[in-house]
């Protein structure tokens, strides 16, 4: 089989880490005889100095003419001047997400055995482990609504936005939560905050009506607020919950915090024909850009998220899974994952892409 | 001095811990010569069951006629079945703060010493302690902007929230911010989502505005998922919290729960001349209601935001305060703060009323 990847690396560690996912990506090639193509392009702050616009005409035309993109990371101090929607997460990502109508955005997080030091939450919470997805509509809502600007004058100047959902955007991402959780362990967490917002009580009755088609899946509705609460008690009660844009923004990114390891985490976001964006959940971190510390297990999984959802080679996406879980299993760690006192034996991002390609 | 309050106790544990904040007065009245009135009335659940309606005419012109409001808590079991939006808690709290324009909401919340141990944090991060006071719009944004509604047909069929803040809105809370500020430790985070909405865009300029009237106030802007995550990571980092109404919503219930000690926090809602709401943050607590068990403190503690805000004796409301951590200090805790082969210790809600009224 053949396929076509735009590679869109972008800023900080987003190339370093790329490297080590093409790395994994060249041992699975051989090993089930795929052939991959790959197409880089210019996205983020790159783009910016480059090309003058975060997401420049040609990397939207090489996006367009691949399977799938695998993404890095955008963003850094050098374009943080920049008025918020021009910078270059924003200006990459969402018209990415909005061209592509990427509307189903998955993001797995999962506290590894072995690792619930790493967490911020209590010992006697973390042991308990927990192992949660997040299933984002990523087109809609409070993101895309129109109309959104200002108007008036002085102080009564105003700003507005939308939230706007139809019962077809609701119903498209909900069915795709009950699905991942027969997968899993059989029960969705539905967030809203029906006792405010009309979206949301359109939101429930949605979700209540593709529950009848999974009467194997537990359903169960939760306001975003005490969702922010509950995952600091009991994170190992959810499976999977299901978001709107927004709270999903939010929701995602406390529970991979929770983790407390972003190097691991990736994610998925995918329209109804396969294609998707694949992407690592934590940023650029120019901090340690260059260094050759940062870890590539969020790039390298995202790498298999899109062997799985967009190039169909589940065997492939599986073997990247497993060959991970060895690394981290056989204590094989970049330097955050370690305590103070263990950094010595931190590997680096070269030697964990070189770990991992040869487990393939 | 005399005064007017209105008593709306409500559901579930409302009563018992209103009880005792009415006990806890009684002693400040005599302390320091105050003559305070009392009247009660149905709100929430039983005004549902007494009268149809969660905010009867009765209750809201009762409020009407007071210097302030004490509010208890609404909600339970009983009216979970009602349609989301005629329940207890919105169909009460979201009219009242509408009706009165009570746009300034402070949810103070502290990490107390001794009590470290109650939060779901990691010990070596609780134990660095954290106090957090929550700024929240409370009458714009989400909850508040029009159009909100429904339209079209099928599965087109499509549900629409308005988000909208105009600079004067954004001015006044923002200043409130900055003031609170600077009797603390003189920061002030402003959470916003300036990187796609409109109104947080806005909500940064105004608040920047605003900022150069207190030079001596720090300011720092946060993403609101990213402020998810930083308050699990390093909370002691915060000081004041500025957020929009939905955004204070969900940061606010992070925060206490982060306190692990729900039963301690309360909150204010004022609009600009002084009149306010005062109530505990926790809920109704169906479960342990009756039991005579529920900690009382959040509400005592209500009644010394009541004082100092909405009544103008600081010496009162201060000497509240000081009893209180006198209590904590004293290890005098009621169940829910104990460990479980401490909890033979627990006092009950009457004895933690009796403990504080005394040392007033
Ligand atoms: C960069 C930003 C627009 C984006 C979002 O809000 O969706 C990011 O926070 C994310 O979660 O992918
Ligand atoms: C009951 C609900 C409408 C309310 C809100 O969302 O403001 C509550 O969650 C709160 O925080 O006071």
């Amino acid at each position: 089989m053949s396929y076509q990847i735009a590679v869109l690396a972008g800023d900080g560690i987003g190339p370093e880490v790329m490297a080590e996912a093409r790395k994994v990506l060249s041992a699975i090639e051989t090993r089930f005889n795929l052939d991959i193509e790959y197409s880089e392009y210019d996205v983020g702050g790159i783009a910016i100095d480059n090309h003058g616009c975060p997401l420049p005409d040609a990397t939207l035309k090489g996006c367009e003419a691949a399977d799938a993109i695998l993404f890095g990371s955008v963003g850094g101090p050098k374009w943080e001047h920049l008025p918020p929607n021009e910078q270059p997460e924003r200006g990459a990502l969402l018209p990415l997400r909005g061209h592509f109508e990427l509307f189903c955005n998955l993001r797995p997080a999962k506290l590894h055995t072995g690792l619930e030091h790493m967490s911020p939450l209590r010992a006697d919470i973390s042991s308990q482990g927990f192992d949660v997805l997040c299933v984002r509509e990523l087109t809609g809502g409070i993101y895309f609504g129109k109309p959104k600007g200002r108007q008036g004058e002085g102080e009564e100047e105003e700003a507005f936005d939308t939230m706007r959902y139809s019962r077809r955007e609701i119903r498209r991402i909900a069915k795709i939560a009950f699905e991942a959780a027969r997968g899993r362990r059989g029960k969705v967490t539905s967030v809203d905050k029906a006792n405010v917002l009309a979206c949301s009580v359109l939101w429930r009755q949605v979700v209540e009506e593709v529950a009848k088609d999974f009467p194997d899946v537990t359903l169960e509705h939760i306001y975003i607020d005490n969702a922010t609460m509950q995952l600091l008690r009991r994170p190992f009660d959810f499976d999977v919950m299901l978001c709107s844009n927004l709270f999903g923004d939010i929701l995602s990114d406390e529970i991979a915090m929770l983790t407390g390891s972003m190097g691991l985490l990736s994610s998925a976001s995918m329209n109804g024909s396969g294609f998707g964006l694949y992407e690592p959940a934590g940023g650029s971190a120019p901090d340690i850009a260059g260094k050759g510390i940062a870890n590539p297990i969020a790039q390298i999984l995202s790498a298999a998220l899109m062997l799985r959802h967009s190039l169909k080679q589940e065997e492939a996406a599986a073997c990247i899974e497993r060959a991970v879980s060895a690394a981290l299993e056989a204590g094989f760690l970049t330097g955050e994952l370690l305590n103070a006192n263990e950094r010595h034996l931190a590997k680096s991002t070269k030697e964990m892409g070189d770990f991992i390609a040869n487990a393939i």
